[in-house]
């Protein structure tokens, strides 16, 4: 019995993954070893919001505290009076096709953080998520990463390959906390972006209230050929937005693996699949791995809550 | 004296180098040494057009041959008659701040490769950068490579340095030879990017008639962030479309390194500083390293051609 992977339930998704790693290393050269993750949902929580939207969503409110005009408009009305409905059925609406409410989530999370220089925005969300705490788990952001998918990350990197983050939420939102939390380097970190601009003479980089690009759906396959220049041989997801990248992931010739992480564990974590429709189909029918957090996940969280947290 | 560096001339360029990775080696963490590199007319010949441009109008030829209506249309025109002085314009309009031929071009360019899977670009790229010949060199284009710039790389490599090319031609174009050319493996390759589209259900990326973004100027240092989340320490580059990525590259507290390669050669290799103007006066002001490819390079091009060069 192997000793990798110990904070899994033996079953159908552990025997995938081990059966899958020990084809790869002797059929696929390292350079071509690229896995990729989504990051809510995925490797750690997402439930009730993304990390990245209650970030925003304390900014908003502070935004609106400031300006009692902001606190009759969306999103700022919603993160004043931390209406958590309206801003969950953005999230869910979106994933089922419907962009009407993400699009007025998106002017707020654009604006947000406007005018401020990419180092300054990197201190402010590597701050919150080292002090900031999760609403409902009684523990930090940090500390909702989920040990088995950490676990496989390492276990994936100690066979030769290479992880990415491939997420919806900002990549530079994530970087300040990818290797220290995931074991994942920086430039490995690919994420929606804000657009940026170069002021000549001093070298600053100001982010303006606009996206670039949200990297979610199709935009996922695209963002990983074009920072990759490859076709990745794992995919992670947990969600109808994870779809592309997950059917991405895979060769003509040779093994891939497909993970579907499903949330069905109430206790411990949340149950839900909404947004994961498709997904689930799609898996069933492809054949993918469907990992169920409350079978396969012997632990979901690490035990141990670390001691600097901001209980507010 | 140092062993590195050899086809390096003694002077003020290479003093400058030895002694900023001296400095480094014992100041800056070693995931912290970003080097960003132009690539046309930094790391290789750009004259008289770009490798990729020559590329691309070898196409467009090959459609103005099958259509005699676009024979009547630039850049199709200037494409099927060899008219490399309308080219040549197009470029330099650009770096000159006119871009109403470089529109022009750009839309042939976009349209060249539009309908095909970004792995069959890759193979036509590689195919062609294998084994077609530089116009007036006597060599393939990979031997157009210049010898000290190369060893450049692999000294900062050596160092603890991660290299990046940083290019205003395409990143998938450069991708199939960057490894071999210049010891950066393909993930570090940061270029232009065409629009992508992604097909469910097979996993194919297939390439737009239109271009996503033209990495230059600006767009240097924001894609330099995107990708690797770091500002540079060294940055090397030849025309003013790098001076953004080489004023990027500071560090209040610490060393850092800026190379314009100045094209002063025309026994061996071109004569030019058209387009590069504000770059050479910003680099005299800020004290960046001037690199006179006559007096510092001992070697411009490796000695031995390569046995299976194309010779049309």
């Amino acid at each position: 019995m192997s000793r990798d992977l110990q904070s899994w339930n033996e079953g159908a998704a552990k025997t995938a993954i081990l059966e899958f790693v020990e084809q790869v290393a002797s059929a696929v050269p390292v350079e071509e070893r690229v896995a990729v993750f989504d990051a809510d949902g995925t490797l750690w929580c997402e439930q009730p919001v993304p990390v990245e939207v209650d970030f925003i969503l304390r900014r908003l409110a502070e935004q609106a505290k400031g300006d009692p005009k902001l606190r009759k408009k969306q999103p700022w009305k919603a993160a004043y009076e931390h209406d958590n409905d309206w801003l969950g059925q953005a999230i869910t609406e979106h994933y089922a096709g419907d962009d009407t409410k993400a699009k007025m989530l998106l002017g707020g999370v654009s604006g947000a953080f406007a005018g401020i220089s990419v180092e300054d925005f990197e201190a402010k969300s590597g701050s919150f998520l080292r002090s900031a705490q999760h609403p409902t788990l009684g523990r930090g952001y940090l500390e909702t990463a989920y040990v088995p998918m950490v676990e496989l990350l390492a276990y994936l990197e100690a066979n030769g390959f290479t992880n990415h983050i491939v997420s919806g939420s900002g990549g530079d939102f994530m970087r300040p906390i990818s290797q220290e939390v995931f074991g994942i380097p920086i430039e490995r970190v690919i994420g929606s972006a804000t657009v940026l601009e170069y002021a000549n003479g001093g070298g600053t980089l100001t982010r303006k209230a606009q996206l670039g690009f949200l990297d979610d759906g199709p935009q996922k396959p695209i963002q990983i050929w074009t920072r990759t220049g490859r076709r990745p041989l794992v995919a992670g997801g947990n969600s109808n937005g994870d779809l592309p990248m997950l059917d991405f992931a895979q060769r003509p010739d040779g093994p891939s693996l497909r993970l579907l992480v499903l949330h069905d564990d109430a206790e411990r974590e949340f149950a839900y699949t909404s947004g994961a429709e498709k997904a689930l189909a799609e898996a069933k029918k492809g054949g993918w791995t469907v990992v169920s957090m409350k079978d396969d996940f012997a632990t979901v969280f690490a035990p141990t809550p670390r001691a600097e947290v901001d209980h507010r």
